[in-house]
């Protein structure tokens, strides 16, 4: 590991002032430290990477540090260039229902804009408090409401961004439709900060609903959980917000005796899914989710429900879903994010567990998901400290993806963590093609290196 | 315009057979006559590209000859290459919610298809018979229901494509979610043939809704306009699917005596809006609907309104919407598809009418659009035959898109027709940055040249 020459040090403290250049951790307060640019403006941006650029200096972007795949790690003397400082909400705009942001924008702080102006972002995943926009965008972040509203990419509008050489690529207009030529938009998004550092975008917003609908069914079968999805996005007429599934053995541990929470629903089906409507009639919306619950039991699509009475109790099931810190008492532990057609979930989730209990002692496998969008995510503790683990433990849940044509990133991405094995999912061909895009928008390389593939 | 060569045609009709190599009109029917392959497979299509990669010859792809921005024109002794003999629908998958194609498919028969099913491919066009699928995704097709369900790319899950060369970029799985890369999917969809020809497609396909109401209202002003459609976003929780405003004078024009249609409402508002909800339930739906629009009379958001009472009813609505053939009674007549924020779309509309005003005598200027999407479509008869009119009326309809942000193309994309106007929304180093795309995956520059931009 080299280090930063002392004169580009010097020349950016010039653009960033003291406070604009500093030495702390990268990837979280764990983390050792190395010089982080701290840019105030997208022009500070650009002058920023004009520097690097012409010192051949990489650089790695960063949000708020809540990313999964190790996009943040060094592999060499990177600088940092991090987005704190620059966290306006610019505009809302209610009768274009737009919301224009800076980057370092924290995710909570646009909801919570959004709905002071009656109005809703849709985004949103567990690490709220602290991802940025800009970093939401350069993972092309998911969460738990993609079922309704799509992934970050269908909810920008536009985007502003500075390239490798410092060129700033403008923020386009509000409109949702643009077809002017290719999509660099989406290209970026998800790039994982290889092509272009986002400083600006525009978000749209939707009317805030006015009630939320919330409920725990449990579910025999894999057969009966898909006819109970399509029966829900069927029935709701386009209000189904969530529909996350958890199963039997995550819902047993997640409400077990190692953890404060308590089963809402008793044991003993395969599958626990937490189904969410959100409308604009409170009380209507709640008559109408109770009698599609009740209709669903009828019709044996649900073998139990309980419907949240409150806000309290809305929480209390969403926290028995989002509540993974609890797996960290297990150790070793591997989580993984992976997607496949639903049809083939079933036999997937089959596959591994014969595996996993055919390679190990006395493996734990949970599983929870998004189901309805072919999104899973499996947590592995192996039970067995040996140093292979990891590896083996990869394979297994790899391996069966790829044979079904599977993604080993549904929502979190490749960073480091994950090339080793993008060619599970992408062809030599495609991979070939993301290297020449690579060379077209950074053809020295500078913008965090060795991320999702090497480049020769 | 020089001639294919002999040995290419031999080599092509060696892998083509003698249907697979004709010669015919390129465009429409009224088009000049050239060769055009026709291939029945994706390897017959890489084998066709492989040749002609191998002999620089280049290559139009062609849908179904809907465009409206002249994609198809040759520039020079291109072969033609036709994806209609690949017309199989492949499969359907209700459990997945996905649908997979042969880019050849008419966007109808896929609709038609997916409702045997009871599923809904909710994109939705005039040219429905006759559009392809694959030539939606290389146009990234909008419509009438974009508000909702979004354009062709958000209902698009996976593609096949071949590139320049031959390769075959092969389809990738059928989840919604898949983070593994950039986003080669995103960079084909809009991409006019220019970057690959698309082959084959997952679809993305929703419960098929079990009711419809329509309804046509008058509103007076701009302001109360804007209110209406964030009242019916906002209280139709999901299942507003369209949202079709036509300004008066197109209303009046479309009604009128040069037409066989009637006025659902009387004169004298500034909009008329064709309003449409999809849902479960089509008693409750229906009263919802009605209570909907008695509401928002009461608040003063709507001047009149009727409401469909029929299947035939609906479509005489729908019908006064889509009739845009009528215009051609005028002449000259130029046709736009333009979009910009929500907001600015009234002074835009009084900017681009009063400059029509001054520059021509008696110019008719006709508006209508998906407002929702910030979409407008405007028809400009300006009444004066002289040879530079279509450019002065460009330049008025493109220059008030420039200074407000917009861009010059919403749905129909750029094609040779828009192509000097490309800058007006895309500034060079967005362009630049297209071309070193074209340039990665397209290095001879053999796939549909000369549109969207010139290489050089």
């Amino acid at each position: 590991m080299g280090n930063i020459a002392p004169a580009l040090l010097e020349d950016l403290r010039k653009v960033l002032g003291e406070t604009g250049l500093i030495e702390a951790a990268f990837a979280g307060p764990a983390d050792s430290e190395g010089w982080i640019a701290r840019p105030a403006s997208t022009e500070e941006v650009a002058a920023t990477m004009k520097l690097c650029h012409d010192a051949g200096q990489p650089v790695i972007p960063i949000g708020g540090r809540t990313g999964l795949v190790q996009a943040l790690s060094r592999t060499g003397h990177e600088l940092g260039l991090s987005l704190e400082r620059m966290r306006a909400v610019e505009e809302i705009d209610p009768t274009s229902r737009t919301m224009t942001v800076q980057a370092g924008v924290p995710l909570q702080i646009a909801q919570e804009i959004a709905e002071e102006h009656g109005l809703m972002f849709p985004l949103d995943l567990g690490a709220r408090g602290t991802a940025t926009i800009g970093g939401n965008i350069a993972t092309n972040a998911g969460g738990n409401r993609v079922l309704r509203w799509g992934m970050t990419r269908d909810m920008v509008i536009a985007l502003e961004a500075v390239l490798a050489d410092g060129t700033i690529l403008p923020l386009q207009g509000k409109a949702l439709k643009n077809n002017t030529g290719y999509d660099l938009k989406h290209l970026l998004i998800g790039s994982e900060g290889t092509l272009g550092i986002v400083t600006r975008a525009i978000l749209r917003v939707r009317p805030k609903p006015k009630s939320e609908n919330c409920a725990f069914v449990a579910i025999p079968n894999f057969e009966t959980l898909t006819k109970f999805l399509s029966y829900m996005e069927g029935q709701s007429s386009g209000s189904l917000s969530s529909f996350e599934v958890l199963w039997s053995d995550y819902y047993e541990f997640i409400t077990g005796d190692m953890t404060p929470h308590n089963p809402p629903i008793a044991y003993g089906q395969a599958y626990y899914v937490l189904v969410e409507t959100m409308g604009a009639d409170p009380k209507k919306d709640a008559t109408d989710f109770e009698e599609l619950l009740g209709e669903a039991f009828e019709q044996e699509l649900i073998a139990d429900a309980v419907i949240a009475k409150s806000e309290s109790e809305r929480h209390a099931l969403w926290h028995i879903r989002d509540d993974v810190l609890q797996l960290w008492q297990l150790s070793p532990l591997f989580t993984f994010d992976v997607s496949l057609a639903i049809a083939q979930m079933d036999n997937y989730t089959s596959e591994i567990k014969r595996r996993f209990d055919e390679t190990f002692d006395n493996p734990q496998v949970m599983i929870f998901g998004h189901l309805g969008d072919g999104n899973l995510h499996v947590i592995v503790a192996p039970g067995d400290k040996g140093l292979d683990t990891h590896h083996m433990v990869e394979e297994i849940i790899y391996d069966a993806i790829r044979s079904r044509n599977g993604s080993v990133s549904a929502e979190h991405g490749i960073g480091l963590e994950k090339k080793g094995y993008l060619s599970y999912s992408r062809n030599a061909d495609e991979i070939a093609l993301m290297r020449k895009i690579k060379q077209a928008f950074d053809p020295k390389g500078i913008l965090n290196p060795g991320k999702i593939f090497d480049v020769d």
